[in-house]
């Protein structure tokens, strides 16, 4: 089903007072969340679900600055005509075209400090947010990093320094660099299409509804992280597990005092002239999914990538220490980074973030369904996507849209 | 138990990461909403079940306006100081004195067009948002009376003729008027202490979470509405009865094309330069409470009552036309009303607003736990109060409440 068809306008999701029986979405998450109604929910999340506020304070925003109207309509159409190879089929294919092959709701590029690029579609507009799926991930990440630079948080240290509670858990034999960098040994298979696989375990734990009858599981985030078995050795090998951004939440919040949606408020939504406010989901227990549950504006997203490239600086204020990104530029140990993503061979996590391979200088946040904050330092450049993807996988859209970043980063440095 | 020892830092609800259990708020509403916890729960509503925004858009608020910080200080002393007499038990009490004793969270007062009185306690701070619950109806109301005023509803024309799904409930013999002013005749019962009062099997339909199994019941507050049995006659009698209100959000859903979330974002939070994006909680098909579902701002929720003093307009700005805010002053027939409310008999209910009696020149908006916008026109006052009594009735507070808001009012009236 193309991306025109399953538009959620086209479907006609939750449209009407009331909409018809057949075009209501609902729980469960089955349902709301499988391909095409994904496509409306990641722009609806808080309908669905328990949420916190990740505030963005009182006071008047501070809009990203424009390349004027002529320039903008000049760059769009340059940048729509601009063709790439894809990576698994050698085909060629225009930037527009990808936008639509790849489901994309929203579109943002800002070079030089300057917005050169925005496109919006399917559920999205300016003052709509959208799910940041594992990007979120990477928020958790810059907090974490942000508190390493500021000296709060020792990444040498034993997780059990900060959270004894995981003592006897995976955990407890981890250093803090160790989740930041994924590369704890954990018993977790994020293996979707299996039934056995421990995120749904996790999935239960987390779900902010009442517990099923008999329910003997953990409750909540931080209960399933004490439980978690060890598989593998630590601090050797990359391996992409979303329990250990919810394990940096929690050494984040102990060290903090403050919860990741509150921490992100203070340090990062309201210091940065945010537009929007944007929200987590939470469990039952009041914790924010800090590996998945945020929701945010378009340029929001942009305004953290903007941090990024800049080190800290955004509207000519200091946020943070430039070490908490120079950390993120400086990537983990490809070494470590294994085969499991084909595109990024080569390339690193870190910090809750991806270090790209090869001769970009990319640091990239990436969440499920094709979300993308992609950082190009040589080519000045941040580029935000929103996305509804049918198919989880990142896999399934890195052939497509790394090139074509590629191929506006290229056009960017060649002006 | 005193406002002081239930204040929920006192409490330390959901203090620490996470909280001792014992400390947890969570579901269900009969836990989370009783009393001590509800005064944790009254800032918290998102975090316990979905809700939907009512956007405030992406430019700048437009801030309230402040005497200067010198005649704030002598205005909230002398205003702390003031004292009354009780409507019960005719003791005397300060105005200070009266705060605690109903468990406010939050006390704006807008004199002449600027704040001279603003006060948080317990959850509540000038960033955070406190449940409405009934001033929510007014809410509703008062997007009806937009319409009304524009010529897009009419209110003497049947229900049916708008909702022709509720032509065999109790809701199909009565006026658009009549859901307005509550004076149908509906068979529901609104006692929380009654176990078979429709209260619950209304809260049972509304509920967002999945249903239990084997439940045959209405899905949402729209499917309920069209079930409601009558009971007595339409047009001769008010009865506060909460079904009215999401009649009135159906019909102004249906006439507007918007949501009453969005129709609110649209022709109030946008244009009337809100700080904060308010949020409405939603059924399980995405309808959101109309008759008690909004969480606002404290000053929000006073630039509300400045549109209803100042007929329409705000920051120099004419948001609808004077004729909206003229029929809730105008308010309905004191003969309907009946004496339900001890305090307010002679008064009147209209367009899902109260008009207090006597010489009061008041319109207000009125919500369980303590809640109240009091628009007092000849002393040219708004009042806003957030609160979280033990009780839920506001009969309550009507004795120490009422008595002290006209101590305000005659000191303003004087100086």
């Amino acid at each position: 089903m193309s991306a025109e068809a399953s538009d959620p306008r086209v479907m006609g999701w939750m449209q009407g007072f009331p909409p018809p029986k057949d075009k209501i979405i609902t729980q469960p998450d089955s349902v709301y969340f499988s391909f095409p109604r994904l496509r409306w929910s990641v722009c609806h999340l808080r309908q669905l679900l328990p949420t916190t506020e990740v505030s963005r304070g009182l006071g008047a925003p501070v809009p990203l600055t424009y390349v004027s109207a002529q320039e903008r309509e000049r760059e769009e159409k340059t940048i729509d005509a601009l063709t790439f190879t894809t990576l698994d089929t050698g085909k060629t294919m225009t930037w527009e075209q990808s936008l639509a092959a790849n489901y994309t709701d929203g579109m943002l590029i800002i070079h030089k400090g300057k917005v050169i690029y925005e496109r919006y579609s399917g559920c999205l507009g300016p003052d709509g947010k959208h799910a940041a799926m594992s990007m979120t991930k990477s928020v958790t990440g810059l907090l974490a990093e942000i508190l390493v630079a500021e000296g709060k948080l020792d990444p040498d240290a034993p997780v059990t320094r900060y959270v004894p509670e995981v003592a006897k858990s995976a955990f407890g034999t981890a250093t803090v660099r160790d989740v930041m960098n994924m590369t704890t040994g954990l018993r977790y298979s994020e293996d979707y299409t299996d039934p056995n696989a421990e995120v749904w375990k996790y999935a239960e734990a987390a779900s902010p509804l009442p517990k099923p009858a008999g329910y003997k599981g953990p409750n909540g985030y931080w209960e399933y992280l004490q439980q978690v078995k060890p598989e593998g050795k630590n601090g050797t090998e990359f391996h992409y597990k979303t329990p250990n951004a919810d394990m940096v939440g929690w050494i984040v919040a102990r060290v903090s005092g403050k919860s990741v949606a509150d921490l992100a408020s203070e340090r990062l939504w309201r210091p940065m002239g945010a537009e929007q406010d944007a929200y987590m989901t939470v469990d039952g227990t009041g914790v924010p999914f800090a590996g998945g549950g945020l929701s945010a504006g378009l340029r929001d997203m942009g305004r953290l990538g903007m941090l990024i490239l800049n080190e800290g600086v955004i509207n000519g204020k200091r946020l943070f220490p430039a070490a908490a990104a120079q950390a993120l530029r400086a990537g983990g140990d490809p070494k470590k980074f294994g085969t499991a993503y084909p595109a990024l061979i080569g390339g690193s996590y870190a910090g809750l973030w991806w270090m790209y391979p090869g001769e970009d200088k990319v640091v990239a946040a990436r969440g499920v369904h094709g979300q993308a904050i992609y950082v190009d330092f040589d080519a000045d450049m941040v580029l935000v996507r929103f996305a509804s993807m049918p198919g989880a996988s990142n896999g399934l859209n890195d052939p497509t849209s790394l090139p074509s970043y590629r191929a506006v980063a290229a056009y960017l440095k060649e002006r």
